[in-house]
């Protein structure tokens, strides 16, 4: 076993925090300082136009990535651990940070061992 | 819905093709390729020692990750697209470039609408 991944959908989300960088990053940056994370560094892209932002976090503990989507109020975020930790407070975090009305949550085991 | 996240776990796989950088990302193109994806952006991290390698691929359509761990053979590989496609023959790249003998995956749909 390598840690767990959780995959966090947002809904009803405000398209305006789904366009602005400030705002996604915000969020990135409370997840790491909740999660006790290490960041090795980040590539961050915001597509032009009506388009939303995609954010990738390269950690010592594997990888946290978030795209946007405003046109339909969506947001989908990934936690990746390789060691264990708490989650996050999901739902209270994206509806704080992106207005998000509802999260779904999934947590997934990753890379069993033969 | 925007897409599906393909979770792809391979075992068993050759230690030193693990820590090989040219074999990991020979494998994160030869995946782009075969799905017909669009790479925004990579980064990439050998971690030192006997530590792997992580990549991560900002796409048009979304992400792809990987993370090696020499140490019990194991990768683990996400494939995230937010437009259909089809998978990419996983055990059979994973098997040739990286050397695994068992790879198990997992499909999730990901930002459901309300």
């Amino acid at each position: 076993m390598h840690g767990s991944e959780w995959l966090v959908d947002g809904q009803g989300c405000a398209p305006a925090r789904l366009r602005d960088r400030a705002s996604v990053v915000g969020l990135m940056d409370r997840i790491v300082t909740t999660m006790g994370l290490h960041v090795v560094s980040t590539v961050i892209h915001v597509f032009p136009g009506p388009g939303g932002i995609t954010a990738l976090y390269l950690l010592s503990e594997s990888h946290l990535t978030i795209h946007t989507f405003p046109e339909t109020g969506i947001v989908t975020l990934n936690t990746y651990c390789c060691t264990p930790r708490d989650p996050a407070p999901w739902a209270e975090l994206l509806g704080e940070l992106l207005g998000a009305q509802k999260v779904t949550v999934s947590e997934h085991p990753r890379g069993r061992a033969l």
